[in-house]
């Protein structure tokens, strides 16, 4: 089976196809540089095109034409994810899904919309048509796509209230297309939802997606300063156990990561200051403040509708979940990081043990997290990155410790999830994309059944380095 | 101090009295027979008059009149309550809030309001204005008002999100009179909240109101059976614990009850069957369902956008809460109930053991609730009453188990509270009611201070029965 893609280039040349080789490099890459071990394997993948599509009908004919001449498509929205998910391993085509960003219809409580459009732009038109956003975003929502975000994140900004993604409502429709001789269309509720969401479009493409909305609020944006990290790490949970104060974000981070990494904030901080980053519903605000001040030590030094700051820092949940490590990264880029899952009820024994072992080399980062009712923490902890034997001795003293690590160090699925084969997944593959070729190298499952996970995964068609 | 109720009456003429003498005495009851042990002593308390001030000025005007007279005032709203909260035990003056009906202010996510407005038509307004409703409200929405339920309830409809009334964040501000020579006007904010919130009236009059409001969505209301009484538990409880599902009820009623109890739904269940009641948001309906299908014994009966039920059940919410009580009570003259809190994470097994212990003397009725953000249970249960001494058995043995009790066969804020001194409510009643008119004989910690709970508190200065 060999790729014929001057075929493929050639079928499809009536389409959108990306003319500038700079480009096609441009899009071909996506944030897997956060990780030394991904930008050593992948940084010289590229496409041999690109095609942007303006339909459905038009993503068909991707399919059927890539199916015919056996060359390989990976799916992206903006590329902002950091596993590497949108990275075309084995080249061929990239399909790229900014053309398809109409905002279909909105209702109370629900959107239906293309997956090409900005998180940005959904909410501003869910807001503009009737006060509604999305539960959940990641922090990249100005520039990432709501298809992106579907088909490779997991969960973001809401999840302290929502939890994740993948959660049973947070998605309530997915339209896919196959990757077959013919491909079909097919649509997907409930049990089937788990086949192609979080699959980086390895076994369909996502073509409309309808999911859940809530009411938009003029958020209350705010920075808390704490001498004690346990305090601080209390304090969001505290927060976000409060059921009648409604939030969208609670974020932690261990001194000195405000003062070394954010610079409009560092101005503001010593130190010594352990950082808590929120957002909080204007009409909580009284609940709020009446928590804040049971809770002596814990100082607020910014809220975004009343400060005196200079130079307002911007939107706070720009230095939350993944925005935190791009901005240490920018100042320090030995950083690396990791994601943590602290589970409910060992969440803070477990955050302090792994600080207390590992401090300053790694630092938290915690997000709070609703799961399966409980409020617990995601650690996206900043790492101190030296070699990748230290990394994977960091990753397993976590995973020793009892808390789970998914690896952005991986790009596959399987090891930047659970490291195990998702049979949902993995057998709506074979029926959706017989030849393999969306986005390969991704799915263990299909090219490798017996991999054992005790080293770190190489795809063996990848793309020869030149 | 002789109360001089002619002259306060006379002096109070020009404003809307009552002059009927059945309105008088059906203005000077609430829903208190409920429980048999109030019944046998409350049934003859009655008022010297009833008035209905129309405006903030006339509430001063009443109190400061009253204030001079030392006539007592017991302020309500519909008097739906059950504890006999807005029974005047003294006599004097009730004064009713129904003309401070007024919706002042609807903004994004809050409200500000007159007391005296029925939760139904307060709903109607904010829904009418910008799709929003109240966070929570009493099985008896359609009757009861904002004012009453907030000086006199806990929580209800809504609780399984946003927990109670008395959590942060669910009354931003109150504004209340006091009964002083010349009354003050207060606005309370955080923590001064508890002193007047949940207080009977007893320290002061609620003359505005500001509360959060939800989304108002098209809730779609379901009956499920299930034939294993701890099945349908862990059910409700699972659901509540879905955080991508929004809910508004989760009620479970343990068999017989629908088949004794609730008339419409009779013809579809068996008596073996224990029933679900659920509100779930229209846009959570397909998380809602795949759940459903996850749990085999547990099936749908009825769904009000959906159903062939010749004659439909009404709301089902009118079936829950303090609606079980009223609707047991009209099949069973001696049924009467508890309010029991079964506290995370010990619920299902308190659960479980009362259930064992008791039932069917004793039946679970149980409304999902969330208590510092997490899952658990206040129980409602039906009791079928023998004697005030059984009644006060069953009380203890709950006790004895770890389950507390709210007795609702109490009229004092203490016995049906925690049953310890609330010294919040207590110092600012000496405050804002130095003479103790405000709704006298409800607070133990006014009248006798070294009270010790080892039997029913009896108001020295109650009404004589004729």
């Amino acid at each position: 089976m060999q790729p014929n893609v001057a075929a493929a280039k050639e079928a499809l040349s009536h389409l959108d196809i990306e003319q500038s080789q700079a480009a096609i490099r441009a899009k071909s890459r996506d944030f897997f540089w956060y990780s030394p071990v991904l930008k050593a394997r992948l940084d010289h993948v590229e496409a041999d095109f690109v095609v942007s599509p303006r339909s459905e009908a038009e993503v068909i004919e991707v399919l059927r034409t890539c199916y015919a001449h056996d060359v390989p498509v990976t799916t992206r929205g903006a590329g902002t994810g950091n596993y590497g998910q949108a990275m075309p391993l084995a080249g061929g085509c990239v399909m790229h899904l900014h053309h398809m960003n109409a905002v279909q219809e909105i209702a109370p409580g629900r959107v239906v919309t293309q997956p090409g459009i900005l998180l940005k732009d959904l909410d501003a038109a869910t807001k503009a048509h009737s006060g509604q956003e999305l539960r959940m975003f990641s922090s990249t929502w100005a520039t990432a796509t709501i298809g992106g975000f579907i088909a490779g994140g997991s969960g973001g900004v809401g999840s302290c209230t929502w939890g994740s993604l993948r959660d049973l409502g947070n998605i309530i429709r997915l339209r896919v297309v196959t990757m077959e001789e013919e491909p079909r269309v097919l649509e997907f509720r409930g049990e089937e939802l788990a086949r192609v969401s979080h699959a980086y479009g390895t076994n369909g493409i996502i073509t409309e997606i309808e999911v859940p909305l809530a009411p938009a609020y003029d958020w209350v944006e705010m920075f808390l300063t704490a001498r004690d990290f346990m305090q601080a790490a209390r304090f969001a949970e505290g927060l976000a156990n409060l059921d009648g104060v409604l939030i969208k974000l609670a974020t932690v981070f261990e001194a000195p990561i405000a003062k070394d990494y954010f610079q409009r904030v560092a101005p503001h901080v010593e130190a010594e200051d352990n950082v808590i980053g929120l957002m909080v519903a204007p009409q909580s605000m009284d609940g709020f403040l009446t928590f804040l001040s049971r809770n002596p030590g814990v100082e607020m030094i910014y809220r975004n509708d009343d400060h005196d700051w200079a130079r307002g820092p911007g939107a706070v949940f720009e230095y939350g979940w993944n925005h935190t490590t791009l901005r240490a990264l920018k100042v320090d880029p030995s950083i690396t990081y990791l994601q943590v899952r602290y589970g409910f009820p060992e969440h803070l024994p477990l955050i302090e043990k792994m600080r207390d072992a590992l401090s300053p080399e790694v630092l938290q980062h915690l997000e709070v997290l609703r799961e399966n009712g409980k409020v617990m923490f995601a650690g996206l902890s900043l790492v101190k990155f030296t070699t990748e034997e230290r990394l994977d001795e960091i990753v397993k003293m976590h995973e020793d410790a009892g808390a789970m690590i998914f690896n952005p160090h991986r790009y596959t699925l399987e090891e930047g999830g659970r490291q195990s084969v998702d049979d949902r997944q993995l057998s709506f593959k074979r029926e959706a994309d017989p030849k393999g070729l969306l986005n390969p190298g991704k799915m263990i499952a299909w090219d490798d059944p017996s991999f054992g996970f005790d080293e770190m995964y190489a795809y063996p068609k990848m793309q020869a380095a030149e």
